[in-house]
């Protein structure tokens, strides 16, 4: 019996992109991208049975471009965590995927792919939530009837003799029963304050609130998915905006090992002074399952975004993926 | 069945260097270095059958130094590849050598490693090709009765309103039977040209064609190999020069488990306008096999420059290493 | 048989820390620490048996932390060798732990952990020895009747025309025999001096050196460890000062699944001319064995920092830790 797991996910594609958000006189580039599907990733782990029902448990997952080989962020930028859990549940330390982001995954459009329009179109808007952090302690409830949860705490360690420390905490309670899915998401984002100021040196001068509404349900012809989610955003606690945004999605088996994907999400921010912004987005895509660890796909991505106050079209961003992802 | 290989090298010597066309006032330096017959390595690979002929693989290599322990560029250095192959060849995307250094590789005197004069020689001349490539996209054929070939084109993925991206482009045509092959190599590495001038931003101000003939054949009491390859240098489409090169060496099974090597190569810059430059180098080996997966070597290599207007001598880089390379 | 072994060790605490030495109006911070028992690492290492009692072995290790999944220091910092082992004793290529290393880990109190206070109260005096080096050849005997050895020589190989390089040796001598363990250890890491004058560039100013007796005695209910250390400091052949260091331990099956640690080091700092450091530290640790690859514990690390020439409190530093370490 090994007591680690070697394991990974590859995915590369050829395609073409163009974003006039970013630069207005952008042209359509040809690429090799990565992780058209899913982020490329490689990482170690393992479960240790330590008898009466108790286990301890790691992961260290190392994120990374295939079409360069570059390491994406740091070494275990996907997860670094050690955990132990039993009847109780579990208990994680370490770098990790908040709760939040565990329903905002599951109930993410086309399959929680990398080509899903949610999260860029909601940065586009505005802001969308930090989806791992380090530094942190959580905490995930055992299913009680289809209920269950999570909670997560995360450290800034960063307090001085006049200004607390950031922190990140995070929660989610969910119900899932059969092809049922119902979730609620909490996530805040505290910024460090100096007698009342932000402390710039921390990065994060504003506090962020996140709630989301999501569910899932497999009619087995067809699974949707979608969710709601708000944020409001402070500084030394003055409301700056309100960033709503809705998404959702559908994933069909059309034919013998051929899935078809549509996903789509919207976002505006409500500034309290200063510029509205509005962003749209969809994903259309289909897969070719060649075996249980192989696929190959076709994808393509659109995000649109919007001067909100004034109406003004501020460019698009268009994705589109031919590729092959493998996993190991 | 696992579905993936942890493999590597690691390869350390004692030695001693010397390098007085860096630096004229350079002193003999006793050194512990890296890959004295192979670069350092490790990494994770993987083949799955897909069924009906029809195969997934992948390649994730990592260089690293064994002298500091530090990694050698980036994570994936090596390859980090992703493959679909079958009766109709292999096609595959990411970052990988080009068929170009394929062929290079083949015919390289002393097995392919990195005492080999080969390039440090063209190099110290002038300039050698890109050896592996971003972005890129890669067809192999099948082999018909010795023959094959295979073509890479690399994106820069740097397209501007007002500038073409840069790319490269390379081509392996081969014959191999028996104890001999031969073959055929090209490889284009082009510009980024804004209204007729390079994009100094882009890091490659000129382009470079490069042609290569190369063969090998195995005599059973020693191994010949050879190639001599063309270099074109153009700016923004009118020349700057040619870098003329050539290389041969013989491997030789002298005793049980002793083989011996000696590579040669010369190489000349004749520049359209400015100085000329001449380089050749030399190296002599030997490695006592320990097992299939370990020997112990050493080894001689000595890189000669002069200036080919003038024929002053510019210096001489001298290398000697007593090491172990073991394979994993 | 495989011929590569993945190994580790993830360690992580929740715990506190305040340290009054690095900032005088520093607060007491809530953290998720990393390796609070251990220093966390992943591996890949591996032996073979070449016949006639010769092997070759290798080993890569790479350092990180699992607060923040962050890589600590270099690729493979924790080591990256080659060695070839037999009758002879070893012979090992690369970067590693010195010999005089070897010996402070194996008397360090607290079951070389990181929650140890010798390392930190001898730093806070004021300088301890390099652990690891880069470019190092090193020869371990093998044991006759107990007694044994090892000495490594690291090469700076930064030699120019006017100053020779940097180097460091290392040696170890020891008796083993049961329950009893008794060393001696010897140190130099020699500046780069230019004209009598040290080579400011190499960042080494000044040569230590390093003298350690130390020992161990299992007497089954308890192990007793301990050592005493002595560095001088010279800088252009000037001695700067002395810092002599005394450190032990103790550690105690207490009950099933139980033991407590007890460690204390001091070490003072003599200067020629200015400021004399005192420094002293203990730790108080218990761990509770999970498995023979996981235990939890909780630690308390306590380090005081003193103006040995006015006898002023410099601050101290406190750490607190309750965690979990796996090994795979």
């Amino acid at each position: 019996q090994s007591s680690v797991q070697l394991y990974g996910i590859v995915d590369a594609y050829v395609g073409s992109t163009k974003d006039t958000i970013k630069s207005a006189t952008a042209e359509s580039q040809t690429v090799v991208g990565s992780g058209g599907l899913k982020s490329n990733r490689w990482g170690m782990k393992g479960s240790e049975d330590l008898g009466g029902g108790l286990k301890a448990g790691f992961k260290l997952e190392q994120r990374f471009k295939s079409d360069t080989g570059e390491q994406d962020g740091v070494a275990f930028k996907g997860e670094s965590s050690i955990n132990l859990s039993g009847n109780f549940g579990a208990v994680a330390l370490g770098r990790m995927g908040t709760p939040y982001d565990d329903l905002r995954g599951k109930t993410n459009p086309i399959a929680d792919t990398n080509i899903s329009p949610v999260g860029d179109t909601i940065k586009n808007a505005k802001a969308d939530y930090t989806d791992k952090t380090d530094n942190t302690v959580a905490y995930v409830s055992p299913t009680f009837n289809g209920f269950s949860g999570a909670v997560a705490v995360s450290f800034g360690e960063n307090k001085t003799n006049v200004a607390d420390a950031t922190s990140h905490s995070s929660l989610k309670l969910q119900y899932a029963n059969g092809p049922l899915l119902v979730g609620y998401g909490f996530q805040k984002e505290e910024s460090q304050l100096t007698a009342g100021t932000p402390a710039a040196a921390t990065g994060q001068t504003e506090d962020k609130t996140f709630n989301l509404l999501a569910a899932s349900y497999d009619f087995g012809v067809a699974k949707l998915v979608g969710g709601y989610q708000t944020l409001e955003i402070e500084s030394k606690g003055v409301k700056q905006g309100d960033n709503d945004s809705l998404y959702f999605g559908v994933q069909a088996p059309v034919a013998k090992n051929i899935n078809v994907f549509f996903g789509y999400a919207g976002s505006e921010y409500d500034a309290v002074t200063g510029t509205d912004y509005k962003a749209t987005g969809f994903t259309l895509a289909a897969n070719y399952v060649l075996s249980k660890r192989t696929d190959a796909y076709v994808g393509y991505k659109q995000i649109k975004k919007e001067n909100d106050t004034t109406g003004a079209d501020m460019g698009k961003v268009k994705t589109l993926a031919v590729g092959v992802r493998h996993t190991f």
